[in-house]
């Protein structure tokens, strides 16, 4: 039997990822794009907690958010848990503005998993991958800063790999491969509820 | 009489602000810093609002809030709502990197107050000043982006200005002197409370 998971999002990027790593686990992920409340905060668990406690408090049934971000040294962390607007607004080029002269161009990909399941409560789960943004942008695959993002281990930034070859690397992965983990290990108590 | 209100923030400039302008009208303002819960959106009104909702929930009495930011129209709004966070990050510095060879230096300064009057609800005001990015900071008064910003009307930047010179021109003065006007007006009801 399977477990069925409802993934609140609207970023179909993110969801193939997830699909991805949960399709080897005994889940079923559904996407569903409803309105989430994210707090802000500089500490992503704080914000998923909180986001999935209120979408839960709507939906009534085993639900998982995501947030994750960029967290870029030399600029102590920015742009982090605003990632997606810094994204929208200055974008690609301006972080590169921004990097411009600095040799120091370690960053770290953050990603959590907050699950809530119904009469266990919430589980977090992290992914983080440490790497370095590239002098320009390579790739358009991926989606946000993956052009710009080099993972230790590789040559290619984000933007170049498959969603498959991504995952080895990402942040992302390695959070929902701890939830799938997580999930095996506890199948009989959440298949009861 | 007086009408008491108590303005959550841990920040001081802002404090001395509203202070500065409410004085005049018949408020007793109280600084009070205990923790806020604010949403990430890229509608400060929706921001004011979910906070000083919450914070009344848990402090019952006639509270405000103000949220703010500095939308810079080359940079698509940035840094908008996320300002305080930028500021800790890149800063000042990094603002200026962004614009470097930008000849669109123009921005405004966005202010919005949310009051939670017991037996009223939420009444909202804003303020808005429009200027330019200055080309490298000047002044020491003021907080924030205060050293780059030039309002429209000035050849100085807030940060070369007193509270009381900031005041005749910035979009928290004009969102608390819509406040103040309010309660002058309807102060008959608010002190039936």
């Amino acid at each position: 039997m399977k477990i069925e998971l409802y993934f609140i999002t609207g970023n179909k990027g993110k969801f193939l990822e997830a699909y991805n790593v949960l399709r080897k686990y005994d889940i079923d992920l559904k996407q569903l794009n409803v309105r989430k409340i994210e707090i802000q905060s500089e500490d992503l668990k704080e914000i998923a907690i909180e986001a999935v406690r209120h979408v839960y408090s709507r939906i009534r049934k085993p639900v998982i958010v995501e947030d994750a971000g960029l967290f870029i040294k030399a600029l102590n962390g920015f742009p982090g848990p605003y990632s997606s607007y810094v994204f929208k607004t200055i974008g690609i080029n301006g972080i590169l503005k921004l990097m411009e002269n600095i040799e120091d161009r370690r960053a770290e990909f953050k990603s959590v998993v907050a699950l809530m399941y119904p009469s266990i409560g919430i589980k977090v789960f992290e992914g983080i991958v440490r790497g370095v943004i590239s002098n320009a942008p390579k790739g358009n695959k991926g989606f946000g800063f993956d052009p710009i993002f080099i993972p230790d281990g590789s040559e290619k930034t984000f933007a170049e790999m498959s969603v498959e070859e991504k995952n080895m690397y990402s942040h992302r992965a390695k959070a929902f491969r701890a939830l799938g983990e997580w999930i095996k290990e506890n199948l009989k108590y959440l298949l009861k509820y």
